[in-house]
This record gives structure tokens, C-alpha cells and sequence, in this order.
């Protein structure tokens, strides 16, 4: 017997991978880890693979430095037609590939962009990849076959195929990704070291610190790997903020030195501050919030609420009986507060309705 | 006849504070704008100031760099016994009173922990400092009556007194608020200045840059005051966030430029890497996310739905409705995907239980 696709590693991607395929062509699991491979099975995903069948795809959902010797072994052995992989770095996987295989024009590098900070088969999906882009990186010596074999696998997915020359992934991914882990990271360290000093500061905290640390909570092996292997692409950017921020630095050392006699100096650095504001405003603008689409194409409406149970419950429903159309909602904690603010989002053609409807159903609309 | 307190600024704070207030004492209004005092007064904010009635405390809620000649024409005019301001910045402040007014001890210093990314008496609401910090900086030379009457107004509207010496209260600021302001606007500027060269990079976004860069969206004029006033405070801090970053793109060209000769030093690199990204763990564990709780107090439910309105609402009726006391809320869309995950944040002890009867209820739990 032949397999349609044979998913080698069952972590996240791989398993969420085989639910995604289930049903529509036949699909053969494996991992080194027989605990991690009866969880993907216990789930429904596919059937395990014998280590002898043929397969017509092989997909490597392996960590970065696995693929490369995985591949090498494994094609030795004619264990598949075509091949890809789905690292979430391209560049360095490809040279290792190459280096490692000589020929490897059987094997197409992908990158589903999809994930979870979870990982494992736990946290598996059959729709994780539904919609996303799955970018497909060949390389110049990828085969037409093998391309096309990994395209339909996105395909089967649900997910949308892009090709893009692997250097150029590795940039999008370094900007929209890896840079700002390292930030996040970065700023969380320096709360580290100064909360470590000043402890009671961090009771002042609020949502901005919140959120922007979330990501530092990642898990430290896997970005490390990650970084490592994306290196060349996102050290220029680590680069690029480090001096916007030593530039802010050398402003807010400048005005609080500053004296009445050197006002003219004063305005010039106001001005230095306020520049680099205004195009966080711009820049924040061209990050798309949902669907391709940017904070403007919302409207908020904001509802006070008691911090007990049944609230935010009680919101939507009075939301969904006026026939409001939520697109996304977050949920304002602060510490010691004993209320909370929800804020629903809105398409604006809606805000008025939304509001006076809430209202209507006795909620406090703050604005 | 006398006021209880008399508010100078009726933007959201000032606005805010007169709502709280309301039916406790008596409250006149005050806004150099007659529009935004409009507004105020509309919402059932007290009443307006006849620009002549004494008052037994008042309140400057006013941008940073008008309160102390605010302060000292009305002071000289003897309007109120005792006076407090409520800044986000505290030394700069109480140093421009001194040098303005000479003898500032009627005058208390204070910063309520509270506010919005809105601005404005439309933004105001009755509950807004309910719970939360409220600092008090009372200067060596402020008066024991001005404190006591600052403290008192903060406990009418419901916030937690903290008395805290300026210095210390703007280096907390600087670290929770300020740092992270600066950091997510550098980062939306160089999202900005590479955006532009590969506009579709930016395609392949996801929720980590969303929050990452979300306060990068706020008032340049506002914080370019803020920053300027607290530059003594979130100098080094910044200094510091660059220097952690220099650090890291050091790492990363090492990485990039690696060769197999020089395992030893890449070894060495990588774990310069890791230790930032343990850092950054280490540090996201010290910011409070609720009521002064730790992630790490909350377990996360995952349910995917199709993204159309109605789902958020009958996930939270199946959370109501089988007693779950959800304590928190994120919805991840991403660009291009006909569904969303939402992540429930239950108390541990409740995670199965919620799983359970959200898989009964016929919704896709994904871990």
C-alpha cells in the first residue's frame, strides 16, 4: 500500500495538518516519540505509519534542525515521491537541505502561517491553517512536481498557497514575527531588572504593559532556534529599532537636562519625540487587525461592567438581540478594580445603534 | 455659597472625577472651553463655576503644562483653602509651582491610575478610578490639610490612596507606562520605514504585532508632553531597552555570520539569545494581568467558531449557562481567515469543567 501523505512529527502543525487532511486522501503519521504519536492517533489523525510504506508526499513538521538529517535518511530510503517541509524559517533550512542532500530537488520548503504560543498535538485543529497564507518557498532546483504536490497539500488544507522566494519570506516573517519577539523579550527583561529594584512599581501597571509583553511569554527553545536560523534577516531590524530607541534615548536625556536658556534646543528635541510618535501612529496603521483590515474600520463601544461572573455573557446577548454584529471585543482588567470596561467592536456604520441598544437594555455605555 | 470641590478641567479625568463625586458633595465645573464644560455639565457633572464662588478644595485636571500658571492666577485670587492636581508626571511639575508660585504648600500632588486611550468629558465615566491606585506626591513643604483633603477626594471617588514621593511615583511610571509607549512606537516606526519597502510583508501579520504595536496608535501631542516631562525618569529605562536590543542584534550578526569553525562562539551566541528570551519570561511573570494575578493564575480554554456575528455571544450563553466564571476574554482573528479561536481565561480548578460543557454544548474546543 502507498500512502497519499506521510506526516513525519506530530507536534502542533503536523497533527493539526492530518485533521485537516482527514477524509480526503489517506494520511500516515509518524514521530520519534511514540507518546506524542498515540495522542495525534488518539485524536483521529490518520493512521501510523508502518517505517516501510511508500508514500507520494512526505511532509518534515519537524523542529529547524531536525529537517535537514530527517530528509537525508529518510529520501535514501525512497520513502516518498516528492517532499516539503514547514519551517517557519526558509533560507537556512534550504541550505542545510542542500548542503546535506546534494540533490534535493524533490522537496519544496512551506510555511504555514498559522500556530499557537501552545504546542503539541493537544492543541491541534483541523481548521488551524483555514484561510491562512501557507507560503510556498522552492527553490531554483525545487521540481515542478514537488511544488505542485505542496501546493495541494495547502490547498487540502484549507489554507491560501503563496509562492515567495525564500529570502523574501525570511524578511516578512523577521519583521511581522521574529522582531517582535525579541522587543517583547527585550522590554521584559528591562521591567525584569527594574521591577527586580523597585517592586511596588509594577502594582501601577496597566494594559499597555500587559500587552505589550504577552509575547514575551514564548516559549524560550523554540525562539531560540527560531532566531538563530532567521539571523541574517532579522538582525537589521533588532538593529534598526535599538537605534530608534538609543535616538529617543539621546531626546529624553537632552530635555531633561534642559534649561530655559537652550529653549530653542528644547523645541528641536519636542519635535525629534513627536516625530517618532506620529510615525508610530503611521506605522501602527499598516498593521492589518482582522481580515486585511486596520483599527479605522471599527468603531468601539465601550460598557462598564461589575468584575463578577455573567457580565460579559450578559453583554453579548443583549449585543446579538439588537442584532449588532461584534467583530471583536477586549476586556480592560485592572488590578485591584473591581469593574471592568468591555470593548466591543463595531463596523462604525453601526456604533450609534449599538450603543443606544446596549443602553436601552440597561448596560453603562462609557463612551 | 462655598463648593465642596472645584474642578479645573473637564476633559475625561477632570469629567470623570465630577461623576464619581455626584450626590456625595458638591461639585462646580470649570473648562476654559465652553464646549467641552457643555458636554461635562450635560452628562449630570455637577454644575457650573461662576468664576467667583469660593470652593473648600479644587482640583486642576489639566494638561501638564498648564497647571502651574492655572495654579498660581487662581491661587492669587484666593479661590480655593486646599488644592491638588492630578498629573501623570509628578517632579517637573511640582518644580514649575515652586518656582511659579513660591509658597505651593496649599497644593497636593496626585495621579489617579486610570484613563483610556480616549480623551474627553464624552470618555468620562462615574467608575473609572473605582478600585485602582490613586498616588498622592505631597511635596517636604505640602501642608498636612492639602493632603488630607486630596486623600479624602480620591477615596469619594472610589480609588485606593497611595502616598508615594514624586521621584519614586515617576520612575514607576516611567517603567510601567512610559517605557512600553516609547517601545511599541519605535517599533511601529521601523513597521513603518521597512512596511514601505515590502508592503506585503505585512500580509503575513499576526496577533503578535497586533498587540505589540496597539498603543503605538496613541496621542502624539499628549505623550510628547508626558515624555518630555518625565524625560529624567524614562531616559535610562529607554537606554536601557536599546541596549538590550544592540545586544541582541550583536548575537544575531554573530549567528548570521556563523561558519562550522566557530561552534564554540555560536554556542556562546545562542545562549546569549536564550538568556534574553528567559529574561523576557521571567519578566512577563511580574506584570500583573488581573487584580494583581500572574498568567500563570489563569488557564486558557481554546474554542474555534466561525467568524460571524453570533458566535462570541453563544460562547459566552454556554459558559453562562454551565456556570463558568470567565475571567478574561481574546479573540484571534487573522487576516484572511473565515474563522476566529476564542481563548477563555478560567481559574485553573474550573479548565476541564469548562472544556467539558463547552464540548457538549456543540462547540469546537481546541485545546
Amino acid at each position: 500500500m502507498t500512502a497519499d501523505v506521510l506526516i513525519v512529527g506530530t507536534g502542533l502543525i503536523g497533527t493539526s495538518l492530518a485533521l485537516a487532511l482527514e477524509g480526503q486522501v489517506d494520511v500516515a503519521l509518524h514521530d520519534r516519540d511514540p507518546g506524542a504519536l498515540a495522542v495525534a492517533l488518539g485524536r483521529g489523525a490518520g493512521r501510523a505509519w508502518d517505517q516501510h510504506e511508500p508514500a507520494r508526499h512526505a511532509v518534515l513538521a519537524l523542529p529547524l534542525s531536525a529537517i535537514a538529517p530527517t530528509f537525508v535518511v529518510l529520501h535514501e530510503r525512497g520513502v516518498a515521491e516528492t517532499w516539503s517541509h514547514v519551517a517557519s524559517t526558509q533560507s537556512a533550512v534550504q541550505r542545510d537541505i542542500e548542503t546535506c542532500a546534494g540533490d534535493a530537488s524533490v522537496l519544496c520548503g512551506s510555511h504555514p502561517m498559522a500556530g499557537s504560543e501552545r504546542n503539541g498535538p493537544d492543541a491541534a485543529s483541523a481548521t488551524l491553517f483555514a484561510g491562512r497564507p501557507w507560503v510556498l518557498c522552492p527553490s531554483p532546483t525545487t521540481s515542478a512536481s514537488a511544488l505542485r504536490a505542496t501546493r495541494r497539500l495547502a490547498k487540502l488544507a484549507g489554507a491560501d498557497p503563496v509562492e515567495l522566494p525564500a529570502a523574501q519570506h525570511d524578511l516578512a516573517v523577521a519583521l511581522v514575527s521574529h522582531l517582535p519577539q525579541v522587543a517583547a523579550s527585550a522590554l521584559a527583561a528591562v521591567v525584569l531588572a527594574e521591577g527586580r529594584k523597585n517592586p511596588a512599581s509594577l502594582d501601577l501597571s496597566g494594559p499597555g504593559l500587559q500587552d505589550s509583553t504577552r509575547i514575551a511569554a514564548s516559549d524560550p527553545a523554540l525562539w531560540t532556534e527560531i532566531l538563530g536560523h532567521n539571523a541574517r534577516a532579522v538582525a537589521p531590524l533588532v538593529r534598526a529599532l535599538a537605534d530608534e530607541l538609543h535616538r529617543a534615548a539621546g531626546v529624553l536625556d537632552g530635555l531633561a537636562a534642559g534649561t530655559p536658556a537652550a529653549a530653542g534646543t528644547a523645541e528641536a528635541l519636542t519635535s525629534g519625540l513627536r516625530a517618532l510618535l506620529v510615525s508610530g501612529n503611521e506605522g501602527r496603521r499598516l498593521v492589518p487587525v482582522k481580515h486585511g483590515e486596520h483599527d479605522s474600520a471599527f468603531a468601539v463601544v465601550r460598557v462598564a461592567v461589575p468584575d463578577r461572573p455573567g457580565q460579559l455573557a450578559g453583554v453579548f446577548v443583549a449585543a446579538a438581540e439588537a442584532g449588532i454584529n461584534v467583530e471583536d471585543v477586549r476586556v480592560e482588567h485592572l488590578a485591584g478594580r473591581p469593574r471592568g470596561v468591555i470593548e466591543l467592536l463595531v463596523p462604525p456604520s453601526e456604533s450609534r445603534q449599538a450603543a443606544a441598544a446596549l443602553t436601552a437594555a440597561g448596560w453603562d455605555v462609557v463612551g
